[in-house]
Formats: C-alpha cells, structure tokens, sequence
C-alpha cells in the first residue's frame, strides 16, 4: 500500500517540511497547494491585468483550484493545518470540500484553537497539535500490520 | 419551481432576519444551522457531561451535524455569510462542503476580507455585500422568465 | 406520473409558448432558463457595475447559473432548441451537461444544421424539428400504457 | 504529480500542436479527439454506409464518442478552443460535460466572442487568449511549489 | 411509507393487471414501459419516417427511453417478468440497469428458465413464480411492522 | 423541515415505542425495520420451502433487504441500537451501510459495550444511552433555531 | 492511451479470439466472463454441493458476478455479442448494466435479431455484424489523431 | 487481471496467513486492517491519553478509519471473517460497508452462525466455511478463462 497525503493550509512555519522529511523512505506521496504565496497570489497574471482586486484574486483562486482540486481528489488522506494568525479561510474550505468527498483528514492544529474549529474538528479523523504525531498516524496507516 | 436556501456562517448581526423578511410571499424555504450561540455549544450536552473543552465541543459539533448536513445537502442554494470579527471557521467549511457537492452558493461580506476569501469566493456562484443583493438575486432565480 | 420539463436554448422564436400551451393539462411542469434577453444579460448588475464587458457577462452567467443547474438537475427531461441564428453555445452546453449527468433530452432543430450538431444529437434520446413533435413525445411519455 | 489534458475543440488552427511543444519534458499526457476532420466524420462508415446524412453522422458522432467520453472521464483537466468560424457546438457540449462532471477546464479563444461564450466561461477555471498562456497555467498546475 | 413499483418485461399474459388489482387500496405507484406493443414500436414514427428497421426501431427505442429511464430511477423495487417465449431481452436489459444503479427487483418466471436467468436472478431480491407471491412480498414491504 | 428517521437494531425492548411516543407532534416519520421476530425470519416462505437453513434465511433476509435498503437510503438519520444479548450483527451491517452512505447515524447501547462498538461509534454522529437523549437530539434537529 | 474491453455475451463461435488476435500491438487489455461453459456453471460447487438446481445457479452466479462486476466497472468499453441461438439473457444484463454506468458498448450480433434487440443497441454507441467491424472501431479509438 | 483483496474480522486465528499463502504467485494484492490487537487499541494515544475510555476508543477507531476506508475503497473483492468468539461489530460494519459501495464480498464463518449472519450474507456474493474454499474462489476470479 502507498498513500497520497495532501497538505493544505498554513504556509508560515516548516510543518510541511518536517512531515515530509520525517517521512522519508516511506511509500508517501505528497502534494500541496503552491506555498510560495506571492506566487499564488498571482497564478492568474498570466491572464491580463486586473484593475480590480476582488478580480484579481478571483483569477488566481480559479487557476489555483486546478490544482487543488485535483490534488484533493486525488488524495487519500489530507492534513488541514491552522496556525494562530490570519484568517485562513482556504484551509477550512478545504476541510469541508474533504468531509463532503468523505475523505479522511487529520487537522494539526494547538489547543487555544478548539473551539472555532470545533465543525471542522468534528468531521475530522483525528487532530493532532505536533507534525510529528502526523507522522506516526501516516506510518501507522501503512505498517505492515 | 420553489427553492430552498441554506443561510450559513455569522450569527450576530440580523442579516438572516433581513433576508427571510424580505423574501416574504416568495416560494423559499430557509433553513440555518441552530443559531442561538449557547444553545448550539450545549447541543451534546444532553449525551453527558465531559470534562474536557475539546470532547464538549466534539459532541456539540457532530450533533448539530446531523441537521446541518441535512439542510446542505437538500437546499438548492446556500448563501454563506462571512461578518468582519470571528474566525468563522464553520462558514468557510460549509462552503467547501457545497462546492464539493456542485451546490451554488453565493457569499456575503464586506469588500475588506476580499483576499482572505479569494478561494472560497472563486467556487461561489455570486458575491454580495448586502442582504438587499441576495434577496435580488434569490427572487431573480424564481421569476417567471 | 408527473414529469418536469426544462427547455433550452433559442429564445428568438415562440417555440416554448407552442409546447407549454400545447400541453396543457398534462402532467407537465416546464421551466426555463430567462427568457428575456436583456434581464438575463443584466441578472448581475445589482451585484456593482463592472467596466469591463468580460466580468459583467461572468457575474450575470453565475447568477443565471443558479437558476439553470437546478432546473437541469431536478428536470426529467430537457428540449434543447437550436435555431438558425447565433452560436447558441449555452444551448449545446446544458446538452452536454444533460449527456454527463444521464438526463434524457431531445433536441429540436431543423435538417441544415445536421452536421454541426452531430455530437449533441449523438447524446440525444429524439431529434424533432417541429415543436408539434416534442408535444407529441412529451405526451407519449406520460401515457396510461 | 502528472497530469492528463484533453485538448477539445476547433481543428483549423496549429494550437494543439504549440501546446503539446511547449510543454515538451512536462509530466503532461494530452488527449484529443481525432481531429482529421474526414477520418472523423467517416468514423462509423466501417458499420456500413447510410444514405441518410443524418445517420450517417450519427453513426460517427456516437464512434468518436466512445473515445471522447473516455477522454473526458479520465483527464484532470480540459483545454476548450472556440475559433472565429464554425458552430463548435461540440466544444460546448464537451464544455457542458466537464461541467457536470466536475472536471475543471480552460476556455481558449478571442475577446470578440465574450458574449456568446458567457455561460461557457462562466464554468471555466479560466480563459485564456492564447495558447502560451494555456502552457504557463499548466505549467503551473505541476510546479514544485 | 409508500413505494414506487416498477413493471418491466413480458406483454402477452395479464401478470401486470393481477398485481395491480390484488394491491388496489395499498400505497403503491405502479409504473411500466408502454405494454401496447405496436404503440410502442411506433413511438418514433412521430419523428419522421425509416427506410430501414433498424433506425426505426432505433428512433421508437430511444422514445421509449426517455419514459423507462425515468421510471426505473425513480422506483424502489421493480419486478421483472420473463415468459416463455420471445426473446425479451429489454426485460434482462432493465434487470442489469436495476442491478447497477442498487434498485432491489424481483424476478417473475417459471422455473424452467432458471438456468439461462442464473445472473439474473443472482442480482435480484426474490425469485417469484406466480404474481400472487409478487404481492405479498410488496404487501410485506409496506407492513406496519 | 421535517425529517425521516429510520429505527435499527435490538428488537426486545420497548425503545422504538419510547422514541415515537415522545415525538408525538414532532415533523418525524419513523421507520424500521419488519420487528415481529417471527414474521421477519418467515418473509420469503411465501415464495416456497426450503429444506436448509442457509437458503430459508437467505430468502427472507433478501426480502426483508428490499425495505430495509430503501428506508435507510430515503432516511436523514438512523437511530442503531446495540442490546445486551445476541449478536445483532444486522444493526453493525446497518451502521456500515450508512456510514458509506454518509447517513448521520446515533448509537444507542450502554456503556459495558463500548469497546466492541468503538468502529461502530466513531463512525455515528452521536452516542446516547437512553431513548430519551435520542428523542432530544431528535427534537433539537429540527427546532426552529 | 490503452483500454480496457470487456467481451462479453456468446459462448459458442471464436468471435473473442478474432478480435483480441487482430488488435494485437495495440495497447488494448481484453477481459471476459469465465467462457468454459461447465467450470462457469461449477463456480460455486466449492462451497458445497445443492440439491436444487436453482441455488447451484444461484452459487455460481454470485460467484461468477465477483469477476464480471469487477470487470465491468473498469472497463472502458464493453463488447456485448448476440449468437442466433439461446437466451443469452447475461448479455442483455451486462448491457443493461453498462448503460446505468454510462460505459460506452458496442454490440455484434446478425440483423436478423434487430427487433428484439432494439433497447439494447438503442443504448448502445454502436452496432457491428462481425469482428473485423469492431476490431476497426477500436484501432480507431486508439489513433493518433 | 491483478486484484485487491482486503482481509476483515476475527484475529485470533491464521485464516488471513493460510489464503495469502495459498495465493502466493498470483496477481493478488492483501490488505487489513491492523491485525495486532494491542497496537490497534492504542492507535490513537499518540494523539495525547484519555481518562475516558470511549474516548480513547473513539480516538483510535478514527485513526483505525483513515486505513481501512481506504482499503475497503480500493478493494475489488472483501473477505469477511467471522469467529466464534466476540461481538465482532466492526466485521459486520465492513460488511455493510462493502454493500452501500457495491463491493463483492465472501463470508467465511461456520454454520452454527448463519442465522444471525443473514442479512449479511444475504448481501455477500459467497459465503465459504474454510480459507480453502475462498482461495479457490479468489483464484478463479483471475483465471485465464
């Protein structure tokens, strides 16, 4: 057995890469919306130029859910991240768009946090605080009984 | 045709109540997530008492599942409110819920939370900064050509 | 049996009119995307003005599109009527919306546009050209046996 | 992450093959239908000839759509082209079954034709004018964040 | 509760009226295919006339898709009647679309075609061989415990 | 909003009586299973006698399928009971079969049985121990916020 | 591109055999019911001997329906023949069965069985009289444009 | 043909060893849960220890969840297994599963315990009483005709 792990939301500390380092050599395959967030912001330039922020920021959500979409679809298992600043509205969508495709996800998160996510929490699989608890639940999911 | 609307996210300002009121006469049928704060947060209350904030809060979240899982899932369209304090969230989760399901939904916020909202708003069908908008666009969807 | 009838496309002639008036009295609930070109066009304006042609046509498309993908979704049988004039794109991408979701319909189109219509009529369940003959099949379908 | 691109729609013009060029070394199968416009509408000749035109097409359309639908079914995303001429009410229906089924696409085609082209758009992850701009939000789509 | 029954299959001996009349007075919807049998080879001539058998027998069958389709998607168990003779092959067609989409049926014939309905009936809720079993079985179903 | 709740599990005590009773008045229909022990292991005799036990009970519980199927499919929430004795592997069976439904579901069993239900329970939206906290959760789905 | 063909249907003539030898080099994977017509029929005799002659079918079929379902279902397209003699009443199911799915098919059979037939290839995407006809449409369904 | 064959239920005898050696050399892919009784009940308690012992279970019942809903998911074929001994919940639960998706499943469990298990085997394509025999079922679904 192999697994595809999504990772999606926070962008401003290292969980995404002591995850994956952590999870070396194992059969897992990660993806992730781009991180880079000037470069996500501007995935539609490419397009035209906007006058418009509303439109701007419309372009670039379309051509990152591409991606996302795909990588969402594709994956059995997501890891929704919410860190303690900024709004993050993208990692809640995300869980959600995972609870209605019935994709498991573990949401890694601290404790001061619980009770605005307590929906998304509820149709999670597990919540961790620590990426290396993320690791031992994607290790577990593949040890050979 | 008749329709019913699911009204999702922030529960403090009358924004439902201008809507509903406004829609009067109109083949609509509104449902909403239990919207009294306190009565929500106790909804699992009635299976025991937990010590723990996080357990509380599960119980609480996955019995109001139950109806609002119902209500996403039979309404034809969703209008997910997103107000200028809280983490809200919840909405942000309803709306990726109803973008995984193809459910048009369409948002209501104020122009300075655009950018935190560019993913969510990319999968809506429209954007309004007003109830009067919504009501516009709800009638519209009735009328007779 | 009772059955819900969505009719699209070409809304310069009064082909509609002739099928509605035509069935009266049957089991028949018709619905339709608007019908009045210019409330169509304009079905997103209450949204804000936009100064370019593009994101107007997007915003009243999405609006318009709350309305059509329920009418598809809950019809048990959908006319789609290409005329002489005009692309009609809207016309062959609710055939092709019809055809993935396994929904029955019939297209009405006279015989000189046979060729580029070739695909649609592919996926199509009857080919009429008279609005005559689609109230005849239409009342076929709901017969007593 | 490897992606599968079905390359749908007008046949007169080289965009498919600077598509496919520029992304030479990507990890992008593409798929298409066959666009040598005779093979194509010859494709059911073999099941015997017909002296009807219009069986004779339809005996074609439904051969070719053995291939399309496949295509459709299985690619992550679609690439819709609309030329200047011609009716391509096939590239709308194809858009139309994207639609339904989910699939994200992008429409390719000029600014003169906006307005037909609404409700098409309206799905779209995105429109593109030309196909260097298609190649940047593919390449995109697999970046290494 | 009630049910929608579904009757699919032979034409020449009177199984249909026999169940229809002995659960008179229940909440049971019957449903059926057009059982006139030149009615119903006829159901596309509206649309033209046919040189050839085979599109005139292609045109009526798709006519008559559009009503069978609807009704075995809309039921809740059909039964699926198999006589002695013909070879009734849209019976065993409608017993395949029933066991694809997860409707429950139950099979009607005499026990000397058992083996060649070995998949059939293998797919099916109960095997009946007089319509007075078919009623009860429907009887049950609607019993108040 | 009304709801249909379908009643499985344990057959030997009176909660079934105690939820309906208490929800007199209440927008519920309830449904369930045949419970008349004897009427249930009998529901396909009628379609002949068997000489082994395997086949008698595999034609009732097939009968018995065809209502069961459709009212866990046409239910908002199942309410599943685990009693003290007996197997009651039908009411885990049911569990599952919601559960990849995505029907909420509530358990209803004491507390010594926790362990053996613990795949049972993470699955369900909630954990009562008494017919009266179910009937609460009941009546809070559907109060008016 | 490859595909996978499901051969479905006749037993008794080398129509399997001509096609697969002639698509040899194609990327095309052919699969098929067990065509050993006594080990078909003995599928289930392992799991005990029957004294009815319907549940030694009833065995069987179950069990031959763990490799045909799964067979089906990852089919890209199916083959369905039609020989001049028996029911053949699997075929008609598999066909059925396709249909619900939406899996494209192509059925071989004489135009002496046209009429009975007419649902069938009504569904169908395309009818041939012998194996090199089919053979042609899927070579063509792998062109390179 | 290779097919993925996931291994449920009792674990305290060597079923699961006996069939994956018997299929040794065959194109067979095992899964399971895990099988290690301890290592399962503790799956979750990385996560951070439960004074509650439903919530360590329900911690570690979710865990469990994100590897066997994949499983169950990409498994063509579920052997369901069931002793003597326990409640054995969570195997019927897999068995209600497997049906709501249309997955094929073989029982394997003694004739002392059929008639609690019918409406599971009511819904399975086999039910075996020895390892031996689900090999050789297993074995015929991949057999070279």
């Amino acid at each position: 057995m192999s697994i595809n792990v999504y990772l999606s939301g926070e962008i401003h500390t290292d969980w995404r890469q002591k995850i994956i380092a952590s999870c070396q050599g194992e059969e897992i395959t990660f993806s992730s919306a781009v991180t880079n967030h000037e470069a996500s912001d501007a995935a539609g330039d490419v397009l035209g130029a906007e006058e418009s922020n509303f439109w701007r920021d419309h372009k670039s959500a379309k051509v990152n859910g591409i991606r996302t979409k795909n990588m969402i679809e594709k994956c059995d298992v997501a890891v929704i991240r919410f860190g303690d600043k900024y709004k993050q509205w993208n990692a809640a969508f995300d869980a959600g768009y995972c609870a209605a495709l019935g994709k498991p996800f573990i949401t890694l998160h601290s404790e001061d946090i619980i009770h605005p996510l307590k929906e998304v929490d509820g149709a999670a699989h597990a919540w961790a605080t620590t990426p290396e608890q993320v690791v031992e639940i994607l290790k577990y999911t593949l040890r050979n009984q």
